[in-house]
């Protein structure tokens, strides 16, 4: 289980690095991005997971996100795994931004010709934890999940379905069921077949109805979101916590869209939520 | 002179703003990006100007340069000019990254073919402020300039030309002496000629030298930085000051490369230092 180096920066007294590595789970290269903090020599920090939305690799928040200042204050590692496998073995659906590569969904495929290697899920629940823990000066009693957009959907099925090993979850923009908009239904579709079911596992609203809970829960959405309406429908969201008893902090942001600019803005307010919970 | 809206972002509570417009200087269409702060309706706000380097356009500091939290906090407007006129029409440089488009040196080039579209610096310092104070709530009397490696030359030498309309300079890895390295000598000799004193008024150490002076000037420099002993030179920077009894703070930055991840680390800095001599 080695990696290799793609590039380290000096970042904020820490180190901002990017790093690869043969994935026995997609069975394809993988790219991540990691940032750590100044630390004490010998110390071990909490973990925070980024997962990211369509289109995205590890990059786009290490570029645009602005969490390294929190992160540095409060002494936490921050986490960006890439959003699918790559690479030209790698089976795609060209010209379609919200499938195939960048489009990973964060599930397990279980259809032709997806199932070989778009395998998100367990590479990110099982095999890039212990990457993490192997080479990097992690804390792995103390994680905390979080994601944009697809990546919200990712960050909110895998903390409910784990909500042990997690021990806060938030969300900018998540597609909070996907079963029910077009986004998801295509993808799971696809990549899992037409039993609807078997999408339930990943669905955060269904995973609610169906008795998940998680005690800490942060999703920020912008009012001015173009996807709003039509793929991310944040009122279910609320609506399956009321309906099952479960606290849940849901704000809307006014005037705030989809992009960079929206997550840059509240993206320090979410590591210091999550270092709160992690003690 | 009017002015396009490419796109407009809500961002940290303000807004990030992409322009562009017809450049009589250049010529050309020219695209920049302003941030707007959250403000008092009515209010003016004292400007920063942000020039960037070799390769980059108006883009790179706006989605890399975590300006805006400290620019909302201190309620300070951040513009960045493009490096280059843009366009077919417009010659180029094919294959170097350091000539040409994305190269202006902010200079008004007096050779052909350059001479007529690269007139950078006509456009900073006189074209762009007049579009600024039409079209944003500008307090044109207080304006402070900073700037990245070419983009550092490009403020440095702007503002000790400019001392009374920028209160104060800074600058990430600028080039000092653009006279002295191979970058410079290449961009200025094409863009200027052979003769050398038509170069010193855009090199900043020249222009110490040859009397001029700013109070307030700080520059930050990495020590890891892959370009500071062949292009940048920072100490000659130093010694100049010194020599012509001219205050500066200039830092070597411990282990800090020539990337925006240095820029980001030390940009909320800047930003208040410079809001401290705008009043």
């Amino acid at each position: 289980m080695t990696i290799e180096t793609v590039s380290e920066n000096k970042a904020r007294g820490g180190v901002q690095g990017v790093y690869s590595h043969a994935s026995k789970e997609t069975g394809t290269e993988m790219t991540f991005s990691v940032y750590v903090p100044p630390r004490e020599e010998g110390a071990t920090l909490p973990v925070l997971w980024y997962l990211s939305g369509l289109t995205c690799t590890h990059a786009n928040v290490a570029e645009k996100g602005e969490y390294r200042q929190a992160c540095a204050e409060h002494g936490m590692i921050f986490v960006a795994p890439d959003t699918s496998p790559r690479g030209d073995d790698v089976p795609d659906a060209a010209d379609e931004y919200d499938f195939g590569k960048g489009a990973g969904f964060y599930v397990d495929a279980v259809r032709e010709p997806w199932c070989k290697h778009y395998r998100m899920r367990s590479y990110i629940e099982r095999e890039l934890p212990d990457v993490l823990e192997r080479h990097f000066p992690a804390d792995m009693a103390r994680q905390s999940i979080m994601g944009h957009s697809m990546g919200g959907h990712g960050a909110l099925t895998i903390g409910l379905r784990n909500p042990e090993r997690f021990k806060s979850i938030s969300a900018f923009s998540p597609i909070v069921a996907p079963s029910q908009v077009p986004w998801g239904e295509k993808a799971l579709g696809r990549y899992l077949g037409e039993d609807r079911d078997a999408w339930r596992e990943y669905d955060a609203v269904a995973l609610i109805e169906d008795g998940a809970r998680h005690d800490h829960l942060l999703v920020d959405q912008g009012s001015a979101d173009q996807f709003l309406d039509e793929q991310l429908r944040t009122h279910r969201l609320g609506g399956a916590c009321d309906a099952n008893g479960m606290e849940a902090t849901i704000r809307m942001q006014e005037g705030y869209d989809h992009s960079y600019y929206f997550i840059s803005t509240f993206m320090a307010e979410h590591v210091a939520w999550h270092a709160g919970r992690l003690g």
